[in-house]
């Protein structure tokens, strides 16, 4: 790809990340990140929380997997990746648009952790055998309109 | 501030950037960018546009009145700045958030073009007698509420 | 190209960029620019100027050509690009390594400065017509070893 | 801080992180990531290894301590921060400028790998009882002249 806008964010997870797989058996992990800049308040002469920038983020592949075994809700997070802009409708036929992250690394943050890294051995992923999601139809296991049997996802969220 | 998400995005106006003045006589001019990928399609061995990705960007004092003179619809450029998001209600009462740019720096990009540029005389600048907008009551012209009269905004966008 | 390490730098050229041509008629335009960060001083209670970066800087083809028309020694820039580390010999030969930026996108900032900017009619660049450079012997017109005849940069500089 | 460079770097630990002590107790750790950019080699239709980035980084305090803790010689890890220059004498008298990392955040890549995040308990870390190096006469533990005996470091390294 060319002409990209990259971005880097640092932030917390919002909640577990959640691991599908497309029916080919491709593993995708999607996760929401919170990163809560810090202003001056020349007032008070004090720092106060910012409004969060909430952001969605989406690591495909065996990265997919290892974010889904090494992270968790609260986690710290240092991502990089791809800004990009998806449209989609509403149940209601409204349509929106989201921006989201195409992840490209991610790693936890040593700022306030330790972290026992074990690299994979690549020969043995479990992506060699994915187990397939029942019902999927489309490449992406998340860009089904969302259903409260199926998804999991709320009304007010966007349906990934 | 601290903990920004800091991003350079390149991309091209898609209207004339619009110039306004705080009722203190700040000047802010907001603009929107679109930032085309480009993608490689296997099967076709071609490249081709991917969805561009829209930003909404201020920038306020000084550099608003010269990107207000310098730039218009079409220019390419490069925008640095801070992704902030910002939370909304339309006038039927929905809750929106939009992810917009803070403008730290911004110039015409000189991949296509050319650019004869002009330092300020900082002495002189007109900042230091603005032009008052009629009826603005907050700090941030484009935050009231739009209506057809006085904002130019029709009712699908955010209200800035 | 994929894992590059992009960058973002806000400076001031040091220097008139130099613009050559390759025997084969590419532009070429080189220049460095100066980033000086502001530091806080606790003690004094005062904002003071940090060490400057300094980072040469090369654009190719007709941006070259319009970053060699466009701008000057202390112009304000945005600057996106590769970083990129290159290994060469002094004359007393001597292993050196440079940390330089591969220009994808630069333009002139528009914080104390506006621009008149004119697009480039693509039909009709100098590309095509190139001037050439009498003696350049390689692909990269800076490439060759510095000496005071031809190259006009000191010993104590890189040979580019 | 303002106006400074950051920027985000994907690579490979050269070596061990070396973690020191300043006189005062802050803990101070310095690793050197390899970052490899890969070239679409067009006559041959393949993708080749580029000339890798080397990049020296410090990171300070808490992080210090976790950082030596996690990573070691061969992690791929994500590194965010401001580029910085710094100038400096040989032995010999001659000047030299390196540019290096100042550390923001730093962590472990789950591209090809998993990992155990154990969160610290603030009010209990190695900070608060430092090991104290002897002879460091500075506020930078790597600041000193390089000398055989006690830094390890030969005679081609800069002395950091």
């Amino acid at each position: 790809m060319a002409g990209d806008t990259t971005i880097t964010v640092i932030g917390n997870l919002t909640d577990e990340p959640e691991l599908r797989f497309t029916p080919s058996g491709a593993a995708v992990t999607r996760f929401r990140i919170a990163s809560t800049p810090r202003i001056f308040d020349r007032q008070s002469s004090e720092w106060r929380d910012g409004e969060p920038l909430f952001l969605s983020c989406s690591v495909w592949r065996q990265p997919a997997e290892n974010v889904a075994e090494s992270l968790s809700r609260g986690s710290r997070v240092i991502v990089t990746g791809r800004l990009r802009q998806r449209s989609y409708e509403t149940r209601e036929g409204e349509k929106r648009t989201v921006i989201e992250l195409d992840v490209e690394e991610v790693g936890p943050s040593l700022r306030y952790a330790t972290a026992q890294v074990r690299k994979m051995d690549r020969s043995n992923s479990r992506t060699a055998t994915p187990t397939r999601t029942a019902g999927s139809t489309g490449d992406d296991p998340f860009s089904v309109a969302p259903t409260a049997q199926h998804s999991g996802f709320g009304d007010d969220e966007p349906p990934f």
